[in-house]
This record gives structure tokens, sequence and C-alpha cells, in this order.
């Protein structure tokens, strides 16, 4: 069962902090880089999330599932888009997927339920 | 730790029936193909589970892990077939299997405490 | 160096005939499965083929990326967009995924450059 | 295209021998277990080579690959339990294991037609 | 958020244990070996502990790393050290660690938090 | 049989080229960071390619072993230190390694025995 997305959220920011607070260029560059490759260009957040998301799934990183998942909620990506970006995967990436599957599955409903009832992503 | 048999099972079924409510055919499809070739053919579906055991210890899947165990329990697996499966699965990918193999050990290890307590699987 | 397009397309349907040839219906319905994740559906294929793609990089499958290049060139992905996609994938999965970049990047100038001699994907 | 089965055989016994001529005893002593995990036990010979294929095709190995269906030639493995082995490995793995697949069908006719011109494995 | 070195010392001691008892020599050479490859040799142990390291990191087995981690601070790695081996594993393998990056800065400062307080590792 | 190092080095620097002549500055951004990494820090050189070097194999990215063996040898890594970062990598991930070891004990006997010939790495 995932964890919360507010408890995700909070450890994410902690210890992101701490470890840009270390003395290593190399770490701070990456992490700049892992923030701007997201960014518009010739191809729109939109399906920059979704590339980064399916990544994610293939590559079984849950928290980086949840945090793509955020950001595709906040990019009005809808549920038959997040249906299918989910099939690719799941043929891709074969049954070893499926609890990752489930957890996506999870989290999804708990951000668009947020939604709903607050009309903010 | 890992979680319970019945917490694992339960959370498990219930995600699954919501995917399969999802309106994605392929996902779907998919499911199906995941229970279709684990049935009996010209391998015993026993053979197949310990196939589908040792693929998951190897991609350190720990619930795909989990639900082969509990059908491997259902079809008669001893503890030395058991102990066979996971000496070949951690020859062939390393120390980084260690982790999974602790889970998967007290895992059978309840599954086989279960079966002796009320002689069911 | 990455083996020319048409030994890939000649080496894959070749084979691609003898394994649907064996009388496995699991298998028949995965390859079906296959072709039809990446047809339209609220995401156009392009889209599907960019995931696709994506997917293929970060796990590291040499003939996935070649065979996903060629769709998207038929897709009409442009240069930009698969420098993008490259981009992303690079982020996620880091400095291993160079030497898969190199032969996508080579695979890539030819499948455009067949495109801008005779005016076909 | 896969090398010949002797290319292999002959470069694999080669380095072999070269790596086991180092003076180091932690990488002598995990070929030996590499040997001794296959050895026969509560589980047959046959029943390990398939558990060790099928590790390898979700690994991707392909040199593995190679080797383990020798030694499933030998283990008097048919093609239809091939076939359902290869069955397994694809639903748990995906379609990133299809160009491992259409290698594993070459080999596989490779080493039955051998078999069938000269009666021995 | 990490288990505390405490609850994951006990477990792994206590599942090692189990696992020890089963009568698989081939288990229990591979544990031999796995302890006796990062003893010194021509490299010193310090060096072969972060080379454990960052195979765990870019395998992304926090149990593994955990247990390096730990060793490490044993060995006497300095805060640095630790962040460089970081940055190449990072390097190396993309933002997918990024998840790992943080359960280990976590665990790094318990362990030398510990070490502070009680002047002992 | 791997390539030769000629042949390598020539390909990687010419694919190189091009990937850094695409207007796509993360990834110019990456290959930057990637060079860096490797540099004297706290960690001396030698280190950190041993680092690149057991995260390479254990990763099985033949191309960046291959590198990493160039950059080693340049940075005096003697025989037993390289036999003993192999005999970690090995412990860790098992024996699907044992093909890139095969490629690695090559790979290092050419640059060893080119620096014999000509006194140069």
């Amino acid at each position: 069962m995932p964890k919360s997305l507010e408890e995700f959220r909070e450890y994410r920011e902690r210890m992101n902090a701490k470890i840009l607070a270390w003395e290593n260029l190399d770490i701070k560059r990456f992490f700049a880089l892992d923030s701007a490759v997201y960014r518009e260009g010739k191809l729109p957040p939109k399906t920059k999330e979704l590339l980064g998301l399916v990544a994610s799934v293939v590559l079984r990183c849950d928290d980086c599932v949840l945090y793509h998942l955020m950001r595709c909620g906040e990019e009005g990506v809808t549920d038959e888009e997040f249906h299918e970006t989910m099939s690719v995967a799941l043929i891709v990436g074969g049954s070893i997927l499926i609890p990752h599957l489930r957890q996506a599955a999870e989290i999804w409903e708990r951000i668009q339920s947020g939604k709903k009832a607050d009309g903010t992503p």
C-alpha cells in the first residue's frame, strides 16, 4: 500500500534539501538537469510527463511513478490517457509491473478524487 | 519485513478489480494471459510456478514472489524444492537478491506453518 | 555499430513468422497485444510510439529502439522531438544509456536520410 | 543474428580458462558454485536447466540463454516444453524480451536440427 | 522512510540464520563467498565497501545500500567520500536512483550522528 | 567477441560529436557532467574509475566497461586490483555477469599487452 501523497511530498522535499546542501556540485547540477528536462520544448510538458511516467513504470521506481502521477494530474492528463500509458508500459515490461500498476492505480485515484473535491490539482 | 498474506491477498484483489474495471481492453487481455500461461500444458502447473518464482526472484519483485510462493504451496512444492529453486536464483542473480531471499524465507515459513496448522494450503 | 535497417527488418519478420508458427496460443496472443497497444486511442499513435521509444531506451533494448525509431519516422516525429525524447530517457536512466543513444543517433540519421532521398519513410 | 554454437563454445571455454587462471580464489569459487547449482538434487537437472533458462531470458542475457539451451537440448527438453518456458518468460518480462526470444528460437532450431542429423545432442 | 538500523540488523541476522540452517550447501557457500569478497586484498576493505556501495545503489537495492553504509561507517569513510560515491552512482544510473539517494542520505546521517554521540561506529 | 579498442574509440568519438551537435542543451549538460564526475576530488581518479567500472559491470553495459577499462589502464590499475573489482561485481550481480566478465578479461588483456609493447597506456 503506497504512502500518502503528503507524506511523500514532505519527505521528498526535506531530503532533497539536505542533499542539495552537500558540497557536491555534480549532484546539484544533476538535480537542476532533472527539473529542466521536463520543461516545455517542442514536446509539451504533458507529453514529457507521460514519457517520464512510462520510463518510471518500466524501471519499477514507485516514488518516481508517484511524482510523475502528481505532475500528470497537474498537466490535465485524463483517466483514459493514464490507462493507455499504463497499457504500453505493461506490454513492454510484463507482469512484474503489475504490483506497480496497482500502486499507480491507487495513487491516481487519490490524485483525481482530491481534484474533484477542491477543484484544484 | 513483508506484509501479511491476508493483507496482500485483499489489496491485490481489490486493486486488480479496479484495474479490470477500466475501459482498456489491452490491459484486460494482458491480465487474462497472465493467468493462462501458468495453466497445465506439457509442463505441469508445479513446474510453471517454479519458473514464475525464479523469474520473480531474479527480477526482484517481492509481490510477485509472494504470489508465486502461495501458488507453490498449493501445488505441493516441498521445502527442499523451494531451497533449490532459491539457490539457482541466487547464483544467477547474485547477492542483491539476498534481501528478497530473506523475505521469501519468511513468507514460505508462514505458508507452510499455516498449512500444518489447519491442513489446507 | 548497429545492423542495417533492412537486415533487421528481414530477420525480425522471418523469426517472428517462425515463432507465430509454434503451437503456443499464449505467445500468439502476446504478439497480437504487442501490436494492438500502439494503435490510435485517446493518445495518438505518434505519442504512443514516443512512449514505446522511451521505454525501450531506458530498458536498453537496441532492437526495440530500432523498431520504434522506424515507427517514429513513419509517424512524422521531428529531429527535435527525437532529441527531447532521448534527453528525458538519458536523465531518467543515466550514462549507461549513452552507448544506446549513440546507436539510436546513427539509426535515426539513416532513417531520416532515407526519407529525404526518396520522399518516403 | 546469434553467433554459431561452435564459436560460442570455443570463446566461452578459452576465456573461462583464462579467468580461472587468475589468482583470485573468490572468482574460482563462484565458478564452481555456478556448476554445482544445476546438478541433480530433489529437482532433476532438466527442471533446473529450465529454471536457469527462464532466469536468463527475463534478465536478457543472450549468452546465458545460449548456454542453457544447449544444456536443455542435452537433457531432452521437447519443443513444446521450450515453447511453454518461453511463454512464461514473455508474460513475466514483456515485449522487451522479444528480440531475445527470436535469438532463442534460432538457436533452438540449430540445436534440434543438429540432433536430428547426427543423433547426438 | 527507511527502517531503523537496529530493526534492519535484527531482521537480517535472524533471517540469515534461518536460511543458513537450510540443508542447502550451495546457498551456504554463496553466503560465505559474499563475506569473503569484501576482505582485505590488494584493494583495502574501505575501497571494496565503496565498490559494494556503488553497485548496490545503481542496482537499487535499499537493504544492500543500508548494509554497505554501515560498513562504510566502520571503515571511516568521510562525508565527502560518501557524497562523491553517490555522485558517480547518480550519473551512471540516472534520476531513478534519486529515491534511493534520499534513503541513503537519511541512513548515513543516522550512522554518523550515532558515531558522534557515543564515539563508536 | 568484443570490438577492437580502436574501432570503439573511433565510433564513440564520431557519434558523441554528432550528439553534441544537436541543439539540445540538456544532453550537452549531461555529457559535461559525465566527464566531471570522474575528476579528482576527495577520492582519487583511480578509485572513481573502479567505481565506474563496477557500476558498469553490474549494469551489464559492455561499452561502458570497455571505456572504464581503458581509463583504469591509464590510471595504473594493476591486474590484481582489476581481478578484485571483478570479483566484487560477480558476487553482487551473479552468473549473468559471466559473459561480461569474459569480454572484460579479453579487453583488459589487450590494454595491458598494448601497454607492455609500447610503454604507453
